[in-house]
Protein backbone atom coordinates (compact mmCIF):
# COMPACT_ATOMS: atom_id res chain seq x y z
CA UNK A 1 0.00 0.00 0.00
CA UNK A 2 1.56 3.39 -1.08
CA UNK A 3 2.13 5.90 2.43
CA UNK A 4 0.74 8.94 1.98
CA UNK A 5 1.92 12.05 2.94
CA UNK A 6 0.87 14.40 5.52
CA UNK A 7 -0.36 16.74 3.62
CA UNK A 8 -2.72 14.25 1.15
CA UNK A 9 -3.66 12.68 4.66
CA UNK A 10 -4.99 16.15 5.84
CA UNK A 11 -7.38 16.78 3.32
CA UNK A 12 -8.07 13.48 3.04
CA UNK A 13 -9.30 13.43 6.44
CA UNK A 14 -11.20 16.15 6.64
CA UNK A 15 -13.10 15.72 3.59
CA UNK A 16 -14.27 11.94 5.00
CA UNK A 17 -14.62 13.58 8.55
CA UNK A 18 -16.53 16.37 7.23
CA UNK A 19 -18.93 15.10 4.62
CA UNK A 20 -20.85 12.71 6.94
CA UNK A 21 -21.38 14.47 10.29
CA UNK A 22 -21.42 12.15 13.42
CA UNK A 23 -20.10 9.33 11.74
CA UNK A 24 -18.11 7.63 14.27
CA UNK A 25 -14.63 6.42 11.79
CA UNK A 26 -12.25 4.24 13.89
CA UNK A 27 -8.31 5.22 13.59
CA UNK A 28 -7.47 1.81 12.69
CA UNK A 29 -9.83 2.56 9.18
CA UNK A 30 -7.18 5.93 8.61
CA UNK A 31 -4.27 4.10 9.65
CA UNK A 32 -4.63 0.98 7.32
CA UNK A 33 -6.25 3.66 4.41
CA UNK A 34 -3.04 5.46 4.83
CA UNK A 35 -0.43 2.63 5.34
CA UNK A 36 0.52 5.08 8.63
CA UNK A 37 1.03 4.85 12.23
CA UNK A 38 -1.71 5.57 14.82
CA UNK A 39 0.23 7.90 16.52
CA UNK A 40 0.57 9.65 12.98
CA UNK A 41 -3.08 10.17 12.60
CA UNK A 42 -3.56 10.68 16.10
CA UNK A 43 -1.38 14.27 15.58
CA UNK A 44 -3.18 14.55 12.00
CA UNK A 45 -6.58 14.71 14.22
CA UNK A 46 -4.94 16.86 16.82
CA UNK A 47 -4.54 19.56 13.83
CA UNK A 48 -7.81 19.43 12.54
CA UNK A 49 -9.34 20.12 15.33
CA UNK A 50 -7.63 22.76 16.34
CA UNK A 51 -8.44 24.53 12.71
CA UNK A 52 -12.28 23.45 13.26
CA UNK A 53 -12.56 24.78 16.33
CA UNK A 54 -10.30 28.30 15.69
CA UNK A 55 -13.00 28.51 13.19
CA UNK A 56 -16.29 28.03 15.24
CA UNK A 57 -17.17 25.40 12.67
CA UNK A 58 -17.56 22.45 15.12
CA UNK A 59 -14.95 19.74 16.38
CA UNK A 60 -13.84 16.13 16.67
CA UNK A 61 -14.95 14.06 19.39
CA UNK A 62 -12.77 10.98 20.29
CA UNK A 63 -14.56 8.06 21.38
CA UNK A 64 -12.18 5.42 23.39
CA UNK A 65 -12.18 2.08 22.89
CA UNK A 66 -12.84 -0.74 21.14
CA UNK A 67 -15.83 0.47 19.17
CA UNK A 68 -14.37 4.16 19.27
CA UNK A 69 -13.05 6.01 16.74
CA UNK A 70 -13.52 10.38 15.70
CA UNK A 71 -16.33 11.94 14.29
CA UNK A 72 -16.99 15.51 13.68
CA UNK A 73 -19.52 17.42 15.57
CA UNK A 74 -20.55 20.59 13.15
CA UNK A 75 -21.40 23.95 14.60
CA UNK A 76 -21.69 27.63 13.34
CA UNK A 77 -20.21 30.21 14.62
CA UNK A 78 -22.38 33.00 16.45
CA UNK A 79 -20.65 35.47 13.54
CA UNK A 80 -21.48 33.06 10.83
CA UNK A 81 -24.74 32.95 12.34
CA UNK A 82 -25.09 36.90 12.38
CA UNK A 83 -23.95 37.03 8.70
CA UNK A 84 -27.03 34.36 7.93
CA UNK A 85 -29.53 36.03 9.88
CA UNK A 86 -28.65 39.15 8.24
CA UNK A 87 -28.60 38.21 4.77
CA UNK A 88 -31.95 35.98 5.75
CA UNK A 89 -33.73 39.16 6.78
CA UNK A 90 -32.59 41.01 4.12
CA UNK A 91 -33.83 38.68 1.71
CA UNK A 92 -37.07 38.51 3.39
CA UNK A 93 -37.68 42.25 3.59
CA UNK A 94 -38.05 42.21 -0.27
CA UNK A 95 -41.45 43.44 -1.38
CA UNK A 96 -41.90 41.82 -4.00
CA UNK A 97 -42.70 38.46 -1.89
CA UNK A 98 -45.76 40.31 -0.83
CA UNK A 99 -48.57 37.78 -2.25
CA UNK A 100 -52.30 38.87 -2.80
CA UNK A 101 -53.95 38.63 0.82
CA UNK A 102 -51.00 39.77 2.47
CA UNK A 103 -49.16 36.52 2.82
CA UNK A 104 -45.37 35.95 2.26
CA UNK A 105 -43.97 34.16 -0.93
CA UNK A 106 -40.79 31.86 0.74
CA UNK A 107 -39.77 29.30 -1.84
CA UNK A 108 -37.37 30.63 -3.02
CA UNK A 109 -35.32 30.86 -0.15
CA UNK A 110 -36.52 26.87 0.87
CA UNK A 111 -35.29 26.85 -2.58
CA UNK A 112 -31.65 27.75 -2.24
CA UNK A 113 -29.93 24.43 -0.86
CA UNK A 114 -27.23 26.30 0.47
CA UNK A 115 -29.26 28.77 2.62
CA UNK A 116 -31.37 25.80 3.62
CA UNK A 117 -28.08 23.85 4.62
CA UNK A 118 -26.77 27.10 6.89
CA UNK A 119 -30.04 27.12 8.84
CA UNK A 120 -30.03 23.38 9.38
CA UNK A 121 -26.70 23.72 10.85
CA UNK A 122 -27.70 26.87 13.19
CA UNK A 123 -30.47 24.43 14.64
CA UNK A 124 -28.22 22.04 14.73
CA UNK A 125 -25.52 24.06 16.68
CA UNK A 126 -28.00 24.63 19.50
CA UNK A 127 -29.20 21.22 20.33
CA UNK A 128 -24.92 19.97 19.65
CA UNK A 129 -24.98 18.76 23.33
CA UNK A 130 -28.27 17.25 23.59
CA UNK A 131 -29.15 13.49 22.82
CA UNK A 132 -31.48 13.84 19.30
CA UNK A 133 -33.21 10.83 17.94
CA UNK A 134 -34.78 12.38 14.87
CA UNK A 135 -35.83 15.34 13.63
CA UNK A 136 -39.64 15.66 12.91
CA UNK A 137 -41.47 18.06 10.37
CA UNK A 138 -44.61 18.55 8.57
CA UNK A 139 -44.99 17.84 4.86
CA UNK A 140 -44.28 19.94 2.57
CA UNK A 141 -42.35 23.77 3.38
CA UNK A 142 -40.63 22.01 6.40
CA UNK A 143 -38.58 18.94 4.85
CA UNK A 144 -35.85 20.79 3.20
CA UNK A 145 -35.33 22.34 7.22
CA UNK A 146 -35.65 18.99 8.66
CA UNK A 147 -33.19 17.30 6.72
CA UNK A 148 -30.17 19.85 6.72
CA UNK A 149 -30.93 19.45 10.33
CA UNK A 150 -30.81 15.95 10.49
CA UNK A 151 -27.40 16.35 8.32
CA UNK A 152 -25.77 18.08 11.27
CA UNK A 153 -27.09 16.18 13.85
CA UNK A 154 -26.62 12.72 12.61
CA UNK A 155 -30.29 11.41 13.33
CA UNK A 156 -32.71 10.54 11.05
CA UNK A 157 -36.14 12.45 9.61
CA UNK A 158 -39.58 11.69 10.19
CA UNK A 159 -42.25 13.36 8.30
CA UNK A 160 -45.61 14.17 9.31
CA UNK A 161 -48.45 13.98 7.05
CA UNK A 162 -51.48 15.83 6.52
CA UNK A 163 -53.03 12.85 5.41
CA UNK A 164 -52.48 9.20 5.52
CA UNK A 165 -50.76 7.09 2.70
CA UNK A 166 -51.47 3.66 1.69
CA UNK A 167 -47.45 3.57 1.13
CA UNK A 168 -46.55 4.16 4.79
CA UNK A 169 -48.76 1.08 6.30
CA UNK A 170 -49.75 2.11 10.10
CA UNK A 171 -50.33 5.22 10.50
CA UNK A 172 -51.19 7.39 14.04
CA UNK A 173 -53.92 10.03 13.31
CA UNK A 174 -55.01 12.94 15.13
CA UNK A 175 -57.44 15.70 14.57
CA UNK A 176 -56.34 19.26 15.37
CA UNK A 177 -57.46 22.60 15.31
CA UNK A 178 -55.55 25.31 13.45
CA UNK A 179 -54.07 28.27 15.78
CA UNK A 180 -55.11 30.87 13.18
CA UNK A 181 -58.05 29.61 10.97
CA UNK A 182 -59.94 27.91 13.49
CA UNK A 183 -60.57 24.90 10.85
CA UNK A 184 -59.76 20.78 11.78
CA UNK A 185 -56.88 19.49 10.30
CA UNK A 186 -55.33 15.95 10.54
CA UNK A 187 -51.62 14.88 11.27
CA UNK A 188 -50.36 11.61 10.84
CA UNK A 189 -47.06 9.80 11.25
CA UNK A 190 -46.49 5.93 10.30
CA UNK A 191 -46.03 3.86 13.21
CA UNK A 192 -42.52 2.94 12.23
CA UNK A 193 -40.71 6.03 11.72
CA UNK A 194 -40.38 6.89 15.08
CA UNK A 195 -39.33 4.44 17.76
CA UNK A 196 -41.64 4.83 20.66
CA UNK A 197 -40.08 7.21 23.74
CA UNK A 198 -37.60 9.57 20.67
CA UNK A 199 -36.25 12.31 22.15
CA UNK A 200 -37.01 14.69 18.93
CA UNK A 201 -36.06 18.01 17.49
CA UNK A 202 -39.39 19.91 15.57
CA UNK A 203 -38.56 21.73 12.35
CA UNK A 204 -40.64 24.00 10.46
CA UNK A 205 -40.53 27.06 7.89
CA UNK A 206 -43.21 29.21 9.18
CA UNK A 207 -44.62 29.38 12.41
CA UNK A 208 -47.86 32.00 13.27
CA UNK A 209 -50.16 31.18 15.98
CA UNK A 210 -48.52 27.86 16.52
CA UNK A 211 -51.39 25.22 15.41
CA UNK A 212 -49.51 22.87 13.20
CA UNK A 213 -46.37 22.77 15.63
CA UNK A 214 -48.87 21.82 18.34
CA UNK A 215 -50.49 19.53 16.26
CA UNK A 216 -46.81 17.71 15.82
CA UNK A 217 -46.20 17.44 19.63
CA UNK A 218 -50.06 16.04 20.66
CA UNK A 219 -49.20 13.84 17.66
CA UNK A 220 -45.82 12.90 18.96
CA UNK A 221 -47.59 12.15 22.49
CA UNK A 222 -49.16 9.53 21.01
CA UNK A 223 -45.83 8.12 20.23
CA UNK A 224 -44.59 8.74 23.90
CA UNK A 225 -41.79 11.22 22.15
CA UNK A 226 -39.95 13.49 23.70
CA UNK A 227 -39.69 16.99 22.65
CA UNK A 228 -36.50 18.58 22.77
CA UNK A 229 -37.32 21.93 20.97
CA UNK A 230 -38.98 23.50 18.48
CA UNK A 231 -36.75 25.27 15.73
CA UNK A 232 -38.63 27.83 12.99
CA UNK A 233 -37.50 29.90 10.51
CA UNK A 234 -39.81 32.71 10.35
CA UNK A 235 -42.19 33.88 13.30
CA UNK A 236 -44.76 35.90 12.62
CA UNK A 237 -46.97 37.94 15.31
CA UNK A 238 -50.32 36.03 16.68
CA UNK A 239 -52.77 36.78 19.39
CA UNK A 240 -52.34 33.74 21.07
CA UNK A 241 -50.11 31.43 21.00
CA UNK A 242 -49.87 27.94 21.28
CA UNK A 243 -45.96 27.05 21.99
CA UNK A 244 -44.45 28.78 24.21
CA UNK A 245 -40.72 27.51 24.07
CA UNK A 246 -39.17 27.73 20.54
CA UNK A 247 -36.14 29.30 18.68
CA UNK A 248 -36.87 31.52 15.33
CA UNK A 249 -34.28 32.86 13.24
CA UNK A 250 -36.17 36.17 12.01
CA UNK A 251 -39.83 37.65 12.66
CA UNK A 252 -41.64 39.22 10.14
CA UNK A 253 -43.28 41.84 12.81
CA UNK A 254 -45.65 43.57 9.34
CA UNK A 255 -46.39 43.80 6.12
CA UNK A 256 -48.01 46.45 4.85
CA UNK A 257 -49.76 45.17 1.94
CA UNK A 258 -50.58 49.04 0.74
CA UNK A 259 -47.31 50.66 1.32
CA UNK A 260 -45.49 47.69 0.18
CA UNK A 261 -43.33 47.26 3.27
CA UNK A 262 -42.19 44.28 5.46
CA UNK A 263 -40.82 44.69 8.56
CA UNK A 264 -38.29 42.15 9.46
CA UNK A 265 -36.12 41.22 12.46
CA UNK A 266 -33.70 38.79 14.48
CA UNK A 267 -35.67 36.15 15.63
CA UNK A 268 -35.56 35.22 19.39
CA UNK A 269 -32.35 32.74 18.39
CA UNK A 270 -29.85 35.45 20.37
CA UNK A 271 -32.01 36.66 23.05
CA UNK A 272 -32.65 32.80 24.51
CA UNK A 273 -28.59 32.64 23.88
CA UNK A 274 -27.87 28.92 24.06
CA UNK A 275 -25.24 26.86 22.49
CA UNK A 276 -23.21 30.25 20.75
CA UNK A 277 -19.60 30.61 21.44
CA UNK B 1 -3.03 38.76 10.62
CA UNK B 2 -1.18 35.67 12.19
CA UNK B 3 0.20 33.41 9.29
CA UNK B 4 -1.13 29.89 8.51
CA UNK B 5 0.87 26.83 8.36
CA UNK B 6 0.08 25.18 5.35
CA UNK B 7 -1.19 22.13 7.12
CA UNK B 8 -4.05 24.39 9.03
CA UNK B 9 -4.98 25.78 5.71
CA UNK B 10 -4.98 22.34 3.60
CA UNK B 11 -8.03 21.32 6.62
CA UNK B 12 -9.52 24.88 6.45
CA UNK B 13 -9.61 25.03 2.72
CA UNK B 14 -10.57 21.32 2.00
CA UNK B 15 -13.46 22.24 4.63
CA UNK B 16 -14.65 25.70 2.91
CA UNK B 17 -14.53 24.10 -0.49
CA UNK B 18 -16.59 21.02 0.18
CA UNK B 19 -18.89 22.55 2.44
CA UNK B 20 -20.81 23.97 -0.41
CA UNK B 21 -20.05 22.42 -3.95
CA UNK B 22 -20.28 24.32 -7.01
CA UNK B 23 -19.66 27.97 -4.83
CA UNK B 24 -16.97 30.05 -6.52
CA UNK B 25 -13.93 31.36 -4.41
CA UNK B 26 -11.73 33.91 -5.24
CA UNK B 27 -8.12 33.03 -4.66
CA UNK B 28 -7.76 36.44 -2.97
CA UNK B 29 -10.34 35.39 -0.15
CA UNK B 30 -7.60 32.65 0.99
CA UNK B 31 -4.75 34.80 0.09
CA UNK B 32 -5.94 37.06 2.84
CA UNK B 33 -7.56 34.50 5.15
CA UNK B 34 -4.56 32.87 5.46
CA UNK B 35 -1.53 35.81 5.18
CA UNK B 36 -0.13 33.86 2.78
CA UNK B 37 0.64 34.69 -1.78
CA UNK B 38 -1.34 33.45 -4.00
CA UNK B 39 1.62 31.30 -5.44
CA UNK B 40 1.28 29.35 -1.93
CA UNK B 41 -2.80 29.00 -2.35
CA UNK B 42 -2.45 27.60 -5.43
CA UNK B 43 0.16 24.92 -4.60
CA UNK B 44 -2.45 24.18 -1.87
CA UNK B 45 -5.18 23.77 -4.06
CA UNK B 46 -2.56 21.46 -6.48
CA UNK B 47 -2.68 19.26 -3.59
CA UNK B 48 -6.42 19.39 -2.65
CA UNK B 49 -7.32 18.65 -6.38
CA UNK B 50 -5.07 15.96 -6.23
CA UNK B 51 -6.36 13.86 -3.27
CA UNK B 52 -10.08 14.30 -4.20
CA UNK B 53 -8.72 12.92 -8.09
CA UNK B 54 -7.53 10.23 -6.96
CA UNK B 55 -10.50 9.30 -4.30
CA UNK B 56 -12.80 9.70 -7.16
CA UNK B 57 -14.33 12.07 -5.04
CA UNK B 58 -14.51 15.38 -7.22
CA UNK B 59 -12.39 17.79 -8.44
CA UNK B 60 -11.32 21.47 -7.98
CA UNK B 61 -12.11 23.71 -11.24
CA UNK B 62 -10.60 27.01 -11.41
CA UNK B 63 -12.51 29.41 -13.56
CA UNK B 64 -9.57 32.65 -14.40
CA UNK B 65 -10.32 35.74 -14.65
CA UNK B 66 -10.99 38.73 -12.58
CA UNK B 67 -14.26 37.12 -11.22
CA UNK B 68 -12.60 33.94 -11.60
CA UNK B 69 -11.66 31.40 -8.29
CA UNK B 70 -11.80 27.80 -7.20
CA UNK B 71 -14.81 25.85 -6.90
CA UNK B 72 -15.69 22.36 -5.69
CA UNK B 73 -17.57 19.81 -8.16
CA UNK B 74 -18.26 16.47 -6.03
CA UNK B 75 -18.66 13.26 -8.07
CA UNK B 76 -18.82 9.93 -6.62
CA UNK B 77 -16.57 6.78 -8.11
CA UNK B 78 -17.98 4.20 -9.51
CA UNK B 79 -16.70 2.07 -6.96
CA UNK B 80 -18.26 3.86 -4.03
CA UNK B 81 -21.05 3.95 -6.24
CA UNK B 82 -21.72 0.33 -6.29
CA UNK B 83 -21.53 -0.09 -2.71
CA UNK B 84 -24.50 2.50 -2.14
CA UNK B 85 -25.99 0.42 -4.35
CA UNK B 86 -25.60 -2.69 -3.16
CA UNK B 87 -26.24 -1.54 0.65
CA UNK B 88 -29.89 0.29 -1.01
CA UNK B 89 -30.47 -3.19 -2.62
CA UNK B 90 -29.97 -4.95 0.32
CA UNK B 91 -32.05 -2.88 2.42
CA UNK B 92 -34.58 -3.04 -0.38
CA UNK B 93 -34.77 -6.76 0.02
CA UNK B 94 -35.68 -6.48 3.75
CA UNK B 95 -39.77 -8.35 3.60
CA UNK B 96 -40.33 -6.43 6.50
CA UNK B 97 -41.20 -3.58 4.07
CA UNK B 98 -44.21 -5.19 2.28
CA UNK B 99 -47.46 -3.38 3.36
CA UNK B 100 -50.91 -4.61 2.71
CA UNK B 101 -51.86 -4.91 -1.03
CA UNK B 102 -48.42 -5.37 -1.35
CA UNK B 103 -46.99 -1.70 -1.54
CA UNK B 104 -43.44 -0.92 0.15
CA UNK B 105 -42.74 0.84 2.66
CA UNK B 106 -39.79 2.89 2.05
CA UNK B 107 -39.73 5.96 4.57
CA UNK B 108 -37.46 4.57 6.60
CA UNK B 109 -34.59 4.96 3.31
CA UNK B 110 -35.89 8.44 2.46
CA UNK B 111 -35.64 9.23 6.30
CA UNK B 112 -31.74 8.48 6.61
CA UNK B 113 -30.18 11.90 4.98
CA UNK B 114 -26.76 10.16 4.96
CA UNK B 115 -28.16 7.43 2.42
CA UNK B 116 -30.43 10.10 0.57
CA UNK B 117 -26.76 12.68 0.26
CA UNK B 118 -24.85 9.31 -0.93
CA UNK B 119 -28.26 9.13 -3.62
CA UNK B 120 -28.02 12.65 -4.18
CA UNK B 121 -24.46 12.69 -4.82
CA UNK B 122 -24.70 9.85 -7.25
CA UNK B 123 -27.63 11.71 -9.20
CA UNK B 124 -25.16 14.91 -9.25
CA UNK B 125 -22.57 12.73 -10.76
CA UNK B 126 -24.26 11.85 -13.66
CA UNK B 127 -25.11 15.49 -14.86
CA UNK B 128 -21.64 16.66 -13.46
CA UNK B 129 -20.94 17.80 -17.47
CA UNK B 130 -23.63 19.25 -17.86
CA UNK B 131 -25.78 22.69 -17.21
CA UNK B 132 -28.24 22.22 -14.65
CA UNK B 133 -30.21 25.23 -13.70
CA UNK B 134 -32.53 23.24 -11.17
CA UNK B 135 -33.71 20.22 -9.92
CA UNK B 136 -37.38 19.56 -9.78
CA UNK B 137 -39.42 17.05 -7.83
CA UNK B 138 -43.37 16.74 -6.91
CA UNK B 139 -44.15 16.93 -3.41
CA UNK B 140 -43.50 14.80 -0.89
CA UNK B 141 -41.13 11.88 -0.95
CA UNK B 142 -39.27 13.15 -3.68
CA UNK B 143 -38.27 16.42 -1.85
CA UNK B 144 -34.75 15.11 0.07
CA UNK B 145 -33.79 13.49 -3.01
CA UNK B 146 -33.84 16.38 -4.73
CA UNK B 147 -32.24 18.80 -2.54
CA UNK B 148 -29.90 16.48 -1.54
CA UNK B 149 -29.13 16.45 -5.60
CA UNK B 150 -29.20 20.24 -5.72
CA UNK B 151 -27.00 20.67 -3.15
CA UNK B 152 -24.31 18.15 -5.25
CA UNK B 153 -24.88 20.28 -8.20
CA UNK B 154 -25.26 23.60 -6.63
CA UNK B 155 -28.87 24.39 -7.90
CA UNK B 156 -31.80 25.35 -6.69
CA UNK B 157 -34.55 23.48 -6.24
CA UNK B 158 -38.40 23.51 -7.47
CA UNK B 159 -41.26 21.69 -5.58
CA UNK B 160 -44.35 20.79 -7.89
CA UNK B 161 -47.07 20.72 -5.99
CA UNK B 162 -50.50 18.76 -6.21
CA UNK B 163 -52.84 20.88 -4.97
CA UNK B 164 -52.18 24.83 -5.35
CA UNK B 165 -51.65 27.06 -2.15
CA UNK B 166 -52.37 30.52 -1.24
CA UNK B 167 -48.69 30.96 -0.23
CA UNK B 168 -47.50 29.97 -4.00
CA UNK B 169 -48.72 32.95 -5.18
CA UNK B 170 -49.53 32.72 -9.38
CA UNK B 171 -49.11 28.88 -10.42
CA UNK B 172 -49.01 26.93 -13.73
CA UNK B 173 -51.23 23.66 -12.99
CA UNK B 174 -52.28 21.21 -15.69
CA UNK B 175 -53.97 17.66 -14.88
CA UNK B 176 -52.71 14.90 -16.05
CA UNK B 177 -53.81 11.12 -16.09
CA UNK B 178 -52.08 8.83 -13.39
CA UNK B 179 -50.25 5.66 -15.30
CA UNK B 180 -50.88 2.85 -13.35
CA UNK B 181 -54.37 3.90 -11.53
CA UNK B 182 -55.91 5.61 -14.34
CA UNK B 183 -57.25 8.58 -12.37
CA UNK B 184 -56.80 12.22 -12.79
CA UNK B 185 -54.30 14.11 -10.76
CA UNK B 186 -53.26 17.53 -10.38
CA UNK B 187 -49.56 18.72 -10.99
CA UNK B 188 -49.03 22.61 -10.27
CA UNK B 189 -45.92 24.75 -9.80
CA UNK B 190 -45.62 28.66 -8.56
CA UNK B 191 -44.92 31.10 -11.40
CA UNK B 192 -41.93 32.25 -9.75
CA UNK B 193 -40.46 28.87 -8.92
CA UNK B 194 -38.34 28.25 -11.90
CA UNK B 195 -37.42 30.66 -14.51
CA UNK B 196 -38.51 30.13 -18.47
CA UNK B 197 -36.77 28.68 -20.59
CA UNK B 198 -34.91 26.43 -17.38
CA UNK B 199 -32.69 23.46 -18.00
CA UNK B 200 -34.17 20.86 -15.49
CA UNK B 201 -33.07 17.84 -13.67
CA UNK B 202 -36.18 15.85 -12.20
CA UNK B 203 -35.99 13.26 -9.46
CA UNK B 204 -38.19 11.24 -7.64
CA UNK B 205 -38.04 8.44 -5.26
CA UNK B 206 -40.33 6.01 -6.84
CA UNK B 207 -41.52 5.26 -10.50
CA UNK B 208 -43.75 2.40 -12.06
CA UNK B 209 -45.40 3.54 -15.00
CA UNK B 210 -44.07 6.76 -14.99
CA UNK B 211 -47.16 8.82 -15.03
CA UNK B 212 -45.81 11.20 -12.09
CA UNK B 213 -42.29 11.83 -14.05
CA UNK B 214 -45.11 12.39 -17.08
CA UNK B 215 -47.08 15.10 -15.57
CA UNK B 216 -43.91 17.15 -14.25
CA UNK B 217 -42.52 17.10 -17.53
CA UNK B 218 -45.78 18.60 -18.95
CA UNK B 219 -45.73 20.46 -16.61
CA UNK B 220 -42.33 21.84 -17.23
CA UNK B 221 -43.54 22.32 -20.83
CA UNK B 222 -45.48 24.85 -19.94
CA UNK B 223 -42.35 26.46 -18.28
CA UNK B 224 -40.55 26.30 -21.71
CA UNK B 225 -38.27 24.26 -19.49
CA UNK B 226 -35.64 21.65 -21.13
CA UNK B 227 -35.54 18.56 -19.47
CA UNK B 228 -31.95 17.53 -18.91
CA UNK B 229 -32.44 14.32 -17.35
CA UNK B 230 -34.65 11.64 -14.57
CA UNK B 231 -33.41 10.13 -11.93
CA UNK B 232 -35.43 8.32 -9.81
CA UNK B 233 -34.32 5.66 -6.66
CA UNK B 234 -36.51 3.23 -7.24
CA UNK B 235 -37.94 1.37 -10.44
CA UNK B 236 -40.50 -1.26 -10.99
CA UNK B 237 -41.83 -2.99 -13.68
CA UNK B 238 -44.87 -1.75 -15.43
CA UNK B 239 -47.29 -2.57 -18.37
CA UNK B 240 -46.69 0.45 -20.12
CA UNK B 241 -43.93 3.13 -19.50
CA UNK B 242 -44.96 6.84 -19.92
CA UNK B 243 -41.24 7.58 -19.73
CA UNK B 244 -38.52 6.09 -21.99
CA UNK B 245 -34.83 8.00 -20.94
CA UNK B 246 -34.34 8.16 -17.24
CA UNK B 247 -31.46 6.26 -14.38
CA UNK B 248 -32.70 4.33 -11.94
CA UNK B 249 -30.75 3.11 -9.34
CA UNK B 250 -32.70 -0.33 -7.56
CA UNK B 251 -34.89 -2.14 -9.31
CA UNK B 252 -37.78 -4.40 -7.63
CA UNK B 253 -38.79 -7.13 -9.86
CA UNK B 254 -41.40 -8.31 -7.86
CA UNK B 255 -42.73 -8.27 -4.17
CA UNK B 256 -44.29 -12.06 -3.50
CA UNK B 257 -47.16 -11.34 -0.68
CA UNK B 258 -47.24 -14.78 -0.17
CA UNK B 259 -43.59 -16.08 0.48
CA UNK B 260 -42.61 -12.47 1.77
CA UNK B 261 -40.16 -12.21 -0.78
CA UNK B 262 -38.73 -9.17 -2.62
CA UNK B 263 -36.81 -9.25 -5.96
CA UNK B 264 -34.21 -6.64 -5.73
CA UNK B 265 -31.58 -5.79 -8.64
CA UNK B 266 -29.77 -2.90 -9.49
CA UNK B 267 -31.14 -0.11 -11.65
CA UNK B 268 -30.35 0.70 -15.25
CA UNK B 269 -27.57 3.10 -13.85
CA UNK B 270 -24.48 1.32 -15.05
CA UNK B 271 -25.93 -0.24 -17.95
CA UNK B 272 -26.67 3.41 -19.00
CA UNK B 273 -22.90 4.01 -18.03
CA UNK B 274 -22.42 7.23 -18.23
CA UNK B 275 -20.05 9.41 -15.93
CA UNK B 276 -19.03 7.36 -14.04
CA UNK B 277 -14.53 6.69 -13.67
Amino acid sequence: MKKWRRSARLVDMTRLLIQEPHKLIPLGTFAERYGTAKSSISEDLDIIHEVLEAQGAGALETVSGAAGGVRFIPRMSRAQTEGVLRDLCGRLADPDRILPGGYLYLSDLLGDPALIREIGRIFATLFAEERIDAVVTVETKGIPLAYATATHLGTSVAIVRRDSRVTEGSVVTINAVSGSSRRIRTFSLARRSLKEGSRVLIVDDFMKAGGTVRGMVDLLAEFRAEVAGVCVMVESPARERLVDDYFSLAKVDEIDVKSRTIAVSFGNLFAKGVGFQ
